[in-house]
């Protein structure tokens, strides 16, 4: 069963189209987890093999195609009628001499719709360059164009019940850190404290599941705290190292990150202690001037006025959208917080702002994950923002 | 520190220009984040963004390029001198105006790789289209062929030292089934075993750190065990229902797979028991058979013939080879157990042979990860094949 009710779906879908129209698109192949998830219900682990939903304008509900195993999986997932479910046989799987691609323009073929102008996802991981090429030779009579990150940006500004699952997803993010904080100790191995986190990333609440997060724990200590990104090993945990913590909740794909930065013992470097204090800060000055109207780069402007006394500077993003979504990523591929970003911000838009720093001996990373409400933000958990020491 | 010694890499390297020479490739860039692990060490979750590996025949080391806030990253975890380890300006992220490639590029001209026969991974996921129009736009002298899965057959006849790290994920996937099994019981909420499950992966044992597996816990209950690739919610389990269980343990990245079905209650349905029945033995036969010299063909026919005095059809392979890996897929894209693959078995290669039936109403699944001897094969783990009645 969906998540949401028909009705959110289909707007969705009504969305879509109208985006697909602007672009003089007529059939849009959409790859990507989180847009056949979006516009579908979908929900299966299915992703390592090509799979697509086909949005047509000549027809009002999408249709899924995937492995003949995963065709179950569509049915009870999702919304569609059993004839928008189609199937490939498992003979096209990696296999040299056909594609699924191969398939999906048979079925494209089969519904009259192959003199179409057909809308790919052409930087999206799950669409490869070999499903491009697939379906310009089966498909001589349409025209393929760029539907990259089309439905990203129909997910951009989120409904009401989407806010409702970002903020559940909030509230198992704060349990997600409490339980951080707690197990990471001097002397305690990395992948238990790992375990720790992820066992109640899973758990979730009393009242509902968590669901994995597109990203797992990325857990920093001693040498690695100056870089993101990596993960765990059996090391145990030393006095006055610091650990940087990204984790997340998620409910029904819907994201909620949290990052915090811990130091085991009460001295932390001076360098660590001045920059914590600077970017604590920026982040709550950055905090109080998010509101509808804004643009994205007035954000990351006003972060950079916010440290500007300070010696700091943070050469990646200040940023991005959020929202439901699959491995590798939890960002949408839609607003970047930084210069040329012009994106006018809304109410219900929901933003992470990560303002980690990375010098060549430690860092140190902090983050709020927010939406936008009628005249301001609103954070989706209540966690304090400082370092913590222990 | 990479996880293996020099020598080890550069043996990788070395068998992998050869490949390169015999398929007519003067430079190969490698996006798969196993085949980046595997040729450089290199090991971080950065993989949302575009990244990839060099190997030059002109060159002996090969060349990391990535985000700048991961190049830290790679010098940690890869053997790679600093020369070889490139970093684009975070502007490329997510960008309207640039891509990584343009970046990418760039440096194949500074290094004056820029007219050779270039290979790219055209069927992988990581590797875009955009990333190959990007290419194919900036490097007009350069002729770009399909360079996919060439590092994954390299990859494919495993070192006496990662069939050890096979062996210590197999340790690690006894502890995470006998957890499933203990924690899997009428009126507890899917999402609490789920968190027990992978708390284990994660954790390992008490020797070494358990790593993410490349797929979450797929586990269906009652109705969705019609089909696979589903995971959790907070629904509770039922009596008389049947719980499908596909997991792993994963050590630095390789895999051992496992999958056991339990039933909770004395009584299965006699469909279940008859299914369970077969392709047990069928499962026990086939693993008599595979020895170094029969191909990947013959051991499917094997299992067909074992199941052919019931009605039983399974129309999806039997299974493939597995190894180092990162999501979404822990196999390795190269041997099919099925028909028309032609793969001759030899030692030190490893399977994942998993008989999975999904009829309408229930399913039945169990497998059997394990690498070739000299004479024959031995399971990466030592666990009981046989339906869980609780």
């Amino acid at each position: 069963m969906p998540v949401f009710e028909q009705g959110e779906y289909s707007e969705r879908v009504r969305k879509t189209k109208e985006a697909m129209q602007k672009r003089g698109i007529d059939l849009l192949l959409v790859s990507q987890p989180a847009n056949m998830n979006y516009l579908t219900g979908y929900d299966g682990w299915s992703f390592y093999v090509h799979q697509c939903v086909l949005v047509s304008l000549t027809q009002e509900e999408p249709m899924w195609i995937g492995r003949g195993m995963d065709a179950n999986g569509a049915r009870i997932t999702t919304f569609l009628s059993n004839e928008n479910i189609r199937e490939y046989a498992d003979y096209y799987v990696h296999s040299t001499e056909r594609h699924p691609m191969n398939f999906v323009a048979d079925v494209i073929k089969e519904k009259g719709w192959d003199k179409a102008t057909l809308g790919v996802e052409m930087d999206q991981f799950y669409f490869t360059h070999r499903s491009f090429v697939e379906l310009e030779k089966d498909l001589p009579n349409a025209k393929l164009v760029d539907g990259n990150v089309l439905v990203n940006w129909v997910r951009v500004v989120k409904s009401d019940r989407e806010i409702e699952l970002m903020k559940k997803a909030g509230q198992i993010a704060m349990r997600v850190m409490d339980t951080a904080i707690k197990e990471i100790n001097v002397g305690v191995r990395e992948c238990d404290a790992a375990a720790e986190i992820v066992r109640m990333e899973y758990k979730g609440t009393e009242e509902f599941a968590g669901d994995y997060p597109s990203i797992v724990p990325l857990m920093m200590a001693g040498e690695a705290t100056k870089t993101p990104h990596l993960t765990w090993s059996e090391k145990r945990y030393e006095k006055d190292e610091a650990v940087l913590l990204e984790l997340a909740g998620a409910y029904r794909h819907y994201h909620a990150p949290i990052a915090r930065t811990i130091f085991l013992g009460q001295n932390p470097p001076q360098l660590m202690k001045d920059t914590a204090a600077v970017v604590l800060e920026g982040l709550e000055k950055t905090l109080e001037f998010v509101k509808p109207g804004v643009t994205a780069e007035d954000v990351e402007a006003k972060w950079r006025e916010a440290i500007s006394h300070s010696t700091i500077v943070k050469e990646s993003r200040l940023g991005y959208s959020i929202g439901v979504n699959y491995p590798p990523d939890w960002g949408e591929q839609t607003i970047s917080l930084r210069p040329g970003d012009k994106t006018v911000l809304q109410k219900n838009m929901a933003l992470h702002l990560i303002p980690g720093i990375w010098y060549e001996d430690v860092g140190f990373e902090v983050d709020a994950s927010i939406c936008l409400t009628e005249r301001g933000n609103e954070s989706l958990y209540d966690y304090p923002l400082k370092m913590f020491l222990k």
